[in-house]
């Protein structure tokens, strides 16, 4: 059985003002008419063996969760509830926890009594849902072998705002991973992606729950053990699954650098499927659909002269003339209108107003 | 005595979406505390033998008239209220009756028994007040002779959205007034900059009420007609001054095209006073002074990366980031973005959303 676990935890303030922490980006119909965590669920139809999702979310988005899966008519296993994110690392532990107790139960003999981990963040967009599940079912075949899957997407560009990975032996549909390499400058970049063996570091992963448990213990102990503590002061009821305040505890870290980029079982699997972590306003423009003037307009907006440009308008009329390349995001509370390509001032600027603004 | 008539009945739209058919731009406090309407009055103070106004609006906007009045303690001798804008020269024709019939009553030999007019829009700037006094006395010295005085403002660049005045002979203070020409494309804008006969035509005036209404009745006589019959139906009450329904039978036409470009007696004076008609958001950003970026900020803005820039806010955080020359202008109805300079468009696009927009 393959059970998705869906990473909801985002604070998504890189999409301020659309974003709040109090309803961030996956739970916004930023890309057609869905969220992004209901499409991230949506997409995965028609995989063989899928089980019922775990989902892990921040205890204050509990009800956006629950009912965003009653739209989209999916049944959770769990909701899991953390009372603080603890970044990636902790929040998977505790699902492959859950997996590895109920899912081990269920398990027939065909896929064998390690339950596979699907892990996927809440906030992707995917252009191409059929190369993205041919992607998993490679990725799970490795897992069946042991490995600890990642995705690597296959890069469009120089991009210097993700980390890469190298590839090593190829595998058929997977290779080994050679290494892990930070965010690179911007002509490391373009040497890497000359060489066609570097891939994008995705966050999204296939793993079996026990395998990862024994990798996470090894390189990791102290977030396996809080967690361990965690879930045995988990309370459940009918909706929801609180995690007990040992989670507190743990170390706050991602999962590639607490187990991918320690362990040697790590393996990659190549994803060309119109990947985008909407992870910038100009990275939400890329993958939208642009009208003739390669504009993307929302809401009562009129132009003139504008091209190349995003305007999403709340309730009011707004008027844009004569400016190419901008982003105009117009919400009930503040006023967003910044070049493309600003998103690291966009980020340090909500760091000098957060107070009184990412919160409202 | 000076009369001041103030010609109030702007309906402002280049300046939308604060300056709205409802509360045109002359009743805003744009360039400093005061509103446009109350500094135009204000900034005659000094001038000897000032009477009280005579300011011409629309009916629509007589309460904001009159209560501006009240706050800076002026008492005008008329509040006219146009049923509709007929253009200047009708409002004119009507203040000058007003004027003749109550003027010369009053006029002491000094003045001689034609009361002066000045006339002046409510919605101009005028940095250096001292030089525009004087320049007012050179009007008036001319207008005593028979003249009719039109103010002539010293170009600062070849502006093509002005018409032009071209001096002759000189007279001292003042000159003949050799031709007026239309709005020059940009090279003719050149030259008429580098002759340094041209100046730019204002719309301010200085002339003796009888000696217009003499030049109306000689080359607009349907004018001075119809402005006859409506004053016979005047209505006053305490407050205002309305005129009949026949003023609605008027031609509508502005007083250059009327009087001014016709009469044999037109006058120019030179003004070199830091003017403007703040006839646009670019305009209006030149007149304010600006912070070290160069920019104008108001209200909640917070800025990175931007210069030469006019932001103002309504009640909203507005955050702009990495871009310059941009007027961002957020009302509560509506929200304009503008490259500085797109005031041509504006004005189409506006013709466009007109039914819903400038009016609300």
């Amino acid at each position: 059985m393959i059970i998705p676990v869906i990473l909801s935890g985002g604070s998504g303030t890189r999409l301020w003002p659309l974003s709040k922490t109090e309803k961030p980006k996956q739970f916004l119909p930023l890309v057609g008419d869905r969220t992004l965590f209901e499409d991230t669920l949506l997409r995965l139809e028609g995989l063989p063996g899928l089980a019922d999702p775990i989902v892990v979310c921040n205890e204050s988005h509990r009800f956006l969760v629950a009912e965003q899966l009653r739209e989209i008519g999916t049944k959770a296993s769990a909701i899991v509830l953390e009372p603080v994110g603890r970044n990636t690392a902790p929040a998977i532990a505790i699902a492959a926890m859950i997996a590895a107790r109920t899912g081990s139960d269920s398990a027939g003999p065909e896929m064998g009594s390690d339950p596979i981990l699907l892990v996927l963040p809440a906030d992707h967009v995917i252009a191409d849902p059929d190369a993205f599940r041919e992607a998993i079912e490679q990725g799970v075949a490795a897992a069946r072998t042991g490995k600890l899957v990642t995705f690597g997407i296959v890069p469009t560009h120089p991009e210097t705002g993700y980390g890469y990975i190298e590839q090593g032996a190829s595998q058929g549909g997977w290779s080994a991973v050679a290494r892990f390499v930070e965010k690179p400058d911007a002509a490391t970049a373009q040497t890497y992606v000359d060489s066609g063996r570097f891939l994008w570091n995705s966050g999204m992963f296939v793993f079996g729950a026990a395998a990862f448990l024994d990798e996470l213990g090894r390189h990791a102990p102290a977030i396996r053990t809080v967690c361990e503590s965690a879930l045995s002061g988990l309370r459940a009821d009918d909706d929801f699954t609180r995690l007990g305040p040992e989670f507190l505890k743990s170390p706050s870290d991602s999962v590639d650098y607490a187990v991918m980029e320690k362990t040697d079982r790590a393996a990659v699997v190549p994803l060309d499927a119109g990947w985008s972590d909407v992870g910038s306003w100009g990275a939400l423009f890329d993958v939208l659909d642009k009208d003739k003037d390669n504009n993307v307009l929302r809401g009562n907006v009129v132009t003139s002269g504008v091209e190349n440009s995003l305007v999403i308008s709340g309730s009011r009329k707004v008027l844009v003339l004569g400016l190419h390349d901008v982003i105009v995001v117009d919400d009930e509370d503040a006023l967003l209108i910044m070049r493309k390509g600003s998103s690291q001032d966009l980020k340090l600027a909500l760091a000098k107003v957060k107070d009184d603004s990412t919160d409202d």
